[in-house]
């Protein structure tokens, strides 16, 4: 049974209690996800879920969702996983991230998923999933891994 | 001289006379370049650049645009450079990208470059850069490595 | 209850009811596996183990594992992972992963877990973990993300 | 004449004019270099070259140097590009990076050259390349895109 540990829920401690709030001050200061229609649906310490509807204005050629706004939302979810564990005046960026097409993204709606695999001090690692809902049925669709970056006292960069 | 092999501008055949045309025609029905105001400035056989200005609504919390922005983007260059050397009846999917977010990205105007570093016939590896201009200065904002896919006769995937 | 399907044990049917035999005949054949001491333990359909003891031989500056003999066994679990699904005339070859070295890879014994998560008639997505056994703790030091490209009658290129 | 600026050489400055003896001396404390043959064949500031002959003991099961292998010496030449670049009492750890293998690892003999993208105090990015050469032909079969940190004082990792 040596894989059982591999995928276990993983119960992380936050440094700010007040985590949640300051996830949806900074997501709230996004324009991207009101252009974009994104919504957050679930804030965790280490894990947090937005959904977006189905919206031709962002598809590419054959109709499904663009894998730029796939990964607009998947990035979003996976980066304010990661900043829900870092210090109260810490503010996040994404350093690099692997996005996994799995799966044509043709649905009515979207679901993306962002945990953190290890936090860090400096650097954390994330996994997303993105899921399309098509006639009640849920797909994966993509996979993220990526690394996001803590920063602090840098000018011009704050949440 | 051992490096002066590793980026030489590689010049490759294309499949199909007609590659521009076809690159251009499956471009217009990306309802995403459109909303974004991404627009496509050049093609060649298997390298193709597109450019956007600056767009708030497309932004992250801090005022640079989102990195699923600038995926977006470079992601549809890389594409096209790899769809460029495809055969007439081929159609381009995304199989894998990994994006670095060197800098913010910050600027008036932003230029997005995809290259094709192998072509192959069935899969595609591609190099992409961002670019950020302001004040007349260029710097290099991301980069993207990743891999295309030639699909062949699949229902609803065209282009 | 959104995240539980991300992470659910997916039973796989082969193509071809002797994977095992067929995994470990290839195995075999890796003469980096004898040199290392990478040991087949588990192979199921989507799912295969290798295991390594710490060797000095193989690591770097500072007496850990080297990120690349991690990789080499972990893209070893992961590759026949693939492999186990595909027909019986198929050969395998990674196309491209990315690793994650989430702590230093030290300890007695190695453990690596390959998956697959999406598997495809000619590319599939693979998933890896590295744990590392020390004093009987085991630690999660690397993942690995990547995808294999099935090979039908290519000469030179065989299992 | 936009993509002109995006590969040419970029000259780094070194924090410590002693980097080329730095990375010696810490290559020659990897003990899998020697296992494996690889030799360190040029130094400069942010730039790497090393070489392996081609070796059946590292071999897969088609004959090809095993992905892993060539991952051991791509990633070694990138990290200590990155290395040349930082503080005399630096130490230098993989982050993640991202392999793509371009063509089967065939040949006599193995350059490999890794260069950095962007330096930065706490990481780096960096781009490395694997050229097979087969009867006086060199070809490019691997590339890497990968994330290096900076570590400072921190026990047991000391180069």
């Amino acid at each position: 049974m040596t894989e059982s540990a591999s995928v276990q829920p993983v119960l992380f401690t936050p440094a700010d209690d007040d985590f949640a709030q300051r996830v949806r001050d900074s997501f709230a200061k996004q324009a991207a996800m009101e252009t974009l229609g994104v919504t957050l649906e679930r804030i965790e310490a280490g894990e947090v879920e937005v959904q977006m509807a189905y919206n031709p204005a962002f598809c590419q050629q054959n109709g499904f969702l663009h894998a730029g706004t796939v990964t607009t939302a998947i990035d979003t979810a996976c980066g304010y996983a990661a900043f829900s564990l870092m210090p109260a005046d810490a503010a996040v960026l994404s350093v690099e991230f692997k996005i996994n097409l799995l799966s044509p993204a043709k649905g009515e709606r979207f679901v993306f998923i962002g945990k953190v695999v290890k936090p860090g001090r400096t650097i954390s690692n994330v996994r997303g999933e993105a899921f399309a809902i098509a006639n009640g049925v849920r797909k994966l669709i993509a996979t993220m891994d990526g690394t996001m970056i803590t920063i602090l006292n840098r000018a011009g960069i704050t949440d």
